[in-house]
């Protein structure tokens, strides 16, 4: 999830104000809304060191009523912490009816820093994130409202924080030297958080991932999320009150500032003809070989291709197989569902392909039309396609971890390109075929699918299945990327299967 | 949940006759309806070997149209399905909408027979466990109804099966070596199975237990589980679909045929007081040792104390006491919950009272309550005390996995030795406080509580915090057995942490 978001969004000043302005109101009403009505909530502040946990807290709680809250600073556990079961002290934290505790960092440092620093074990994990996933659970189905915050910033801004920190006398002694290690090992850190929120981001106790770069950004957000959410939660139970006479439906909370994937793509990317031969000659032959040692090794591998109209999946897929064994690998197109397939369960036309061990499954548009074209144009109800998220994370959890290698690119143009390819095609006896009217209606639902699209990379992208965004207005540049990306990602499973093996045998 | 299940109750042919024959009509009719509503309906069979399941099956499909449902028996796997995710062949085997699936033995092998084998090991077993929970939750989501049957018998009544069996020419072959190694190791086996259950009964795919050694018993309440559910999921589709004006609450399947413990306790069981004192004396003494002992290897104790008014609660726990050190233990009385506690989550007060490692923590009425008096005086919603089942096992799991001991005592005496000791206490000017009005109130709902109870016992005797029915009629031997049974576990659990201590310096 943290991975792909673009960080580099921000806020003007005078619009921050305003905004601010607003929403600071807002939240003094909700709060002693809140405590009337009677609901206990949590927020919880995690993430990147220096991120700004502690200025958000700080901001947040200004304006708040100081008897309403309690803020929570999670250390090294106490002598009377170590000697109870992990969730002791919190459970001995959780707010009464009506008030609102705040976490600075929380149950998580067990999935997360101590995870990092080797002090749970990796046979502790799956206890650990059922433990957090119940505890949340109970909290959440006995009326307390759960909000969950992670501040996120890129390994160089927080290099840059570290250091200015360090050159203060005043301020020094805040960064340790576990903080150094955690920004060299940025990367190991991010992915052990990267599965923490994919553990975790639950229903009723979802993940708001901060861009939090710049201050003031961040600050607008976490306020939105904190105010819409209580809205949210105010109004359910007001229609939870009312709901004897005529039900109405519950609208989710409004998530005015959404994280940004395609925002940060660069599209400039691209590659010279005689590069792109030369490099796409080379990855095939590369490829031919692979192919037949994930045979050998029965190494499964299923390959998702979605994009924009006309983004280019065929070209890469032809570009993928031109040099495999076809008895080793299989095609399958995702069409609208046949009525054979629109009887069973939305996922299960999918797990009839899935691909033997030892051969390659790919998927031209895939299990994500459920998210994207299912939701936008109202095929399935949003309780659905929002339940989808976790449903496919599951699937792909459940291949990866059956040994596969599990892959999915989107193709990426943006509106321009497609436009010029559109006219392309009509203008081209050849290529008319391609063209619908229905591309034409799609394009102009864009920005739904933009919204979708960024929601989707977000959610669905995990340590065990990612996703790969393919700057796709060169088309050399992408196929090149979509071929060498499958390349790496063979390469990698073959090693990591044949040290198995080897010290299997030792 | 198994092993306290009374296994010996029985119909009789009439009876049967009668109820199968309205029953039978009834399914047929449920078929169609569940055909034309489209509800796709999964029906498991499991259990113990030669329980039954096999003629079971038969019984049931004799009164389905044939066109309507596919039989699936689990073998070992198949080569197709050897080189597939585990769950491929169940997905590519569920039903479309209208149709039904019966599965004999499946997705729960992994977690079953393959464990008791050595084939899945213990590391597996958390993601295993996952595996099923979203597959049985997605299809759930999806509108499939998913009914599991556990059917269950003794060692003894398998042993005399398999004999009987193997007496045979044409039945010998059914009976194999492993048959009669899961027999031989039948605690063990069981004990597997009574995890399988603890891990996979969900609301969405609750388990039903079915008392095999009769036959005909079996069938009707495999018979009244089956139409029961159906008529529930029907009735729910209709609901849904007339929520728009006036939504009625659903109302839970009806379970007609419950599991019985209580039942078959053995209330004449007793002690001479001669021997009464020796034995207690003898208890005692270990277990002021064994108390020291805990506490320099910091194991936690949790001790929990339920049973019927009168049932000698206070005299049990005063044996248990008297000899231990006042700074080790604690105990906890439970009356209502005060007005903070009544502002926070239920089992607040009791996360608050956990004991620290090395100490005792001894609870006079628990969080049992919820799903006794909460629930049969209305003061949670029927929601609220189903719920509670799976959040006391989760939270008792903490406790266990924290390294506490869990142990749970139901004190059982029989109506009329209730009224013996209330009469008692009302002469007995020295005991007329611990008798009050609200005792005998409560003795009119002696049948409600007795159904509570059994169900509790079922859904939360686990392998990490188990019940213990104290046959209590004789206080001497109740007393006796309380006293002994903490010493065992004490001992055992150090035994545990020695051998683990030892493995690890080694």
């Amino acid at each position: 999830m943290l991975e792909k978001i673009d960080l580099s969004v921000k806020v003007e000043k005078a619009v921050y104000k305003k905004a601010m302005a607003e929403m600071e109101e807002k939240l003094g009403v909700l709060q002693r809304s809140c405590k009337e009505a009677g609901i206990p909530v949590m927020i919880l502040f995690d993430g990147m060191g220096a991120a700004g946990k502690g200025t958000q807290i700080n901001r947040l709680i200004q304006v708040m009523d100081p008897r309403g809250f309690s803020v929570y600073a999670s250390n090294r556990p106490t002598e009377e912490e170590q000697y109870r079961p992990f969730l002791w002290s919190y459970w001995t934290k959780t707010p009464a009816k009506g008030r609102i505790a705040i976490f600075d960092r929380s149950w998580y440092r067990r999935v997360q820093v101590d995870r990092f620093e080797g002090l749970t074990a990796d046979q502790e994990l799956p206890h650990a994130f059922q433990d957090i996933a119940s505890f949340e659970k109970q909290l959440s189905d006995g009326g307390t409202v759960i909000i969950k915050l992670f501040l996120h910033i890129s390994k160089e801004e927080q290099k840059k924080r570290f250091k200015k920190l360090a050159a203060s006398k005043e301020t020094a002694w805040r960064v340790s030297d576990s903080d150094w290690i955690r920004n060299k090992e940025y990367e190991r850190y991010l992915r052990i958080n990267e599965e923490m929120l994919e553990q975790t981001d639950t229903e009723y106790a979802p993940w708001t991932i901060i861009e939090a770069t710049d201050k003031n950004y961040a600050a607008m957000k976490i306020m939105s999320t904190v105010t819409s959410r209580l809205e949210y939660e105010l109004e359910k139970k007001k229609e939870e009150k009312t709901a004897e006479k005529g039900q109405k439906k519950k609208t989710a909370p409004s998530d005015k500032y959404k994280n940004g994937v395609l925002s940060g793509v660069d599209l400039s990317k691209h590659l010279t003809p005689s590069k792109y031969k030369k490099e796409l000659d080379e990855l095939q032959k590369r490829i031919e070989i692979l192919h037949s040692e994930i045979y050998r090794l029965r190494i499964p591998v299923v390959i998702g291709f979605e994009g924009w109209d006309a983004g280019g999946k065929g070209g890469a897929i032809r570009r993928l197989t031109s040099r495999l064994d076809p008895r080793g690998y299989q095609v399958n197109p995702t069409a609208s569902p046949n009525d054979i397939e629109k009887v069973h369960h939305y996922l299960w036309r999918f797990w009839n392909n899935v691909p033997k061990a030892g051969h390659i499954a790919i998927f031209d548009r895939t299990w994500y039309g459920r998210v994207m074209v299912e939701r936008i144009e109202g095929f399935c109800t949003e309780a659905e396609w929002k339940r989808a998220y976790q449903e496919i994370n599951e699937m792909e959890a459940h291949m990866a971890n059956a040994g596969a290698v599990v892959l999915k690119f989107w193709l990426h143009i943006d509106k321009d390109e497609q436009e010029r390819r559109f006219k392309e095609r009509m203008e081209n006896p050849a290529k008319q075929w391609k063209i619908t009217d229905e591309d034409w209606r799609n394009r102009e639902k864009w920005d739904l699918y933009e919204e979708a699209v960024n929601e989707m990379l977000v959610r669905t992208s995990t340590t065990y299945a990612p996703w790969i965004v393919v700057e796709g207005n060169d088309k050399c540049y992408a196929r090149v990327k979509v071929v060498r990306t499958v390349v790496e990602a063979l390469e990698a499973k073959i090693k990591e299967v044949k040290k198995a093996q080897k010290s299997k045998d030792a």
